[in-house]
């Protein structure tokens, strides 16, 4: 089923606000569900939203809560996201990243006490929409093994990295440090799909690109092995130590569920030191010359945010495509 | 044979001195190349050290420039290597974004026409020092495929962060964005070893663990796959656009060697925002939840940094390893 984006915002938010998120809330936290679905991903938006609807009725997570600030300093603050919807801190978060950059060339919001932001490259499209160098990361619930261990000790921990264009093309980046998401490997072990490059090791400890082997008391591998590993650690020390909020390790002593979470934003703003023109320039020159890369195969070769926008023209144009079974679900929870 | 740190110092920079390297820059150039090796690092210290010496002696690096600032907005500045020593540059640029730390929280400094800061980790271990988070980031000369694509477009570009903790036992990651160097799959090549885990592709685009099919008609691998490839791009961007310096695509059809290259460096200072015991806890907390991993082999699991500290102590103790031919041709330099 074909849902235009504006009948999808809506009753997103009508569900939300059924569900004692005040409008304040409810407004920003759907748009942000419609955003990524318009962008294509929606294991983080349509098909997520029933889950965060039972966990505002399990009160896992406070749909009233709104941040406050707990302490500033020069180009940084630190707030509390008491356990708030975490699209709508991490929105409000990267705004004031947005904001320090303006005064500062930079800015810097640790969040400490969010949840789960959805996704992560919605605050890389927004500080890019305010022409800024947006970087982020969230940390996780352990969901991934330590290099040279085998039990899930460390997050996956996405980190985004946005450059913009001011003809609104920004180059954005949005990868989470193990190789395929825990929902993509279930997904390809149910169809009997074959990972297109390996993804874990098997209970045996070989490298293996059959999904059911990973799922089945094998485990998940971290991009570059251990340097994905190392990468997952540092993201996850920063964003602890800078807010003061919990660790991965803190996150999967203290919950079941992922909550909890400490997060950074940072805005960067290359218009204080000269012309957008100049950037521009340089993004079309990499650009150019990628896609001039002889190819391996029948793809193509794309930039990172360039397939997200393509999608998001589509989407716009006909619909976001839901699943007749997920919009039903939705459609319940009025 | 067993230099001794100081003796290994004070010989680079007397052969520095030599080649026309005025003092002010020898002494930093040479600390950087002994620390280097002092760390383990010895293929971006002690054995490359001759062909600094060589790029000085053909011009190709300017040793008696020093960076000038070309700009500066709030906690930011840019600066100019003027095709500096790229070591001697990068300690300056991150003690100006650790000086900029302290006045604002967080410090960025952007640098355009600077050459290889041998090892990026040195910068790490420098803020990490002066009680910073470190995080700063390279490009380089076109010296890997972009995802989809055969021939070399991107940069391995490597990304160093460090988080302070404060008995000195910093955590420190220092990745590039291929698996494996180019001196390493080639070094493997030619003793015949098979690496560790696939490093790339062979002629006929299958996956390898056999340097000498990456090396002959094969290519290398980004980490994670196009994972590190949009890393890369990313990296590469943002370093070009606030620097206004070239960018990897730029540096390949300028320059035959890698020279001319776009740095970032970012400095935050945890402290003005909580007592560094608060930090400290939560890294020992992580580090002792990572050691108590279900080892998967042999090897032991360590956090990054924790094996270059073993390394420095036990060479600060014993001396530096230096390979006697290595020694010999350094000798030779004077």
């Amino acid at each position: 089923m074909d849902i235009p984006y504006e009948q999808l915002k809506q009753t997103l938010e009508e569900i939300l606000i059924a569900h004692g998120v005040p409008a304040e809330n409810a407004a920003p936290a759907a748009k942000n569900y419609a955003d990524n679905s318009l962008d294509g991903v929606y294991s983080h938006g349509v098909d997520r939203f029933p889950r965060t609807v039972d966990y505002l009725d399990r009160g896992l997570v406070d749909g009233a809560a709104r941040p406050v600030l707990l302490s500033a300093f020069g180009a940084m603050e630190r707030w509390d996201g008491r356990m708030g919807l975490g699209n709508v801190n991490a929105a409000l978060m990267m705004g004031r990243a947005i904001a320090l950059a303006g005064e500062n060339g930079i800015g810097l919001v640790a969040i400490q006490n969010t949840n789960h932001w959805m996704r992560g490259g919605a605050f890389g499209w927004q500080a890019a929409e305010a022409g800024c160098i947006g970087i982020c990361w969230t940390n996780t619930t352990p969901n991934a093994p330590a290099w040279g261990g085998t039990d899930n000790r460390i997050g996956n921990n996405p980190l985004i990295i946005a450059v913009p264009q001011s003809g609104g093309d920004h180059v954005v980046l949005d990868i989470a440090m193990t190789q395929f998401a825990y929902g993509k490997v279930a997904h390809a072990a149910m169809k009997g799909e074959t990972l297109p490059v390996p993804g874990g090791y098997d209970a045996q400890g070989q490298l293996t690109r059959d999904p059911a082997a990973i799922r089945d008391g094998g485990r998940h591998l971290t991009i570059g092995y251990w340097k994905g590993s190392g990468l997952s650690i540092l993201l996850d020390l920063a964003a602890a130590v800078l807010s003061g909020g919990n660790t991965v390790t803190d996150i999967g002593k203290k919950y079941k569920d992922e909550v909890g979470l400490s997060q950074l934003f940072i805005a960067i703003r290359p218009d204080k030191f000269q012309d957008p023109a100049v950037s521009d320039g340089a993004i079309a020159r990499v650009v150019e010359d990628i896609k001039n890369s002889v190819p391996a195969g029948e793809g193509g070769i794309s930039y990172p945010g360039e397939r997200t926008l393509a999608t998001r023209r589509r989407n716009l144009e006909r619909g976001i495509p839901v699943l007749d079974e997920v919009w039903e679900r939705i459609q319940g929870l009025r």
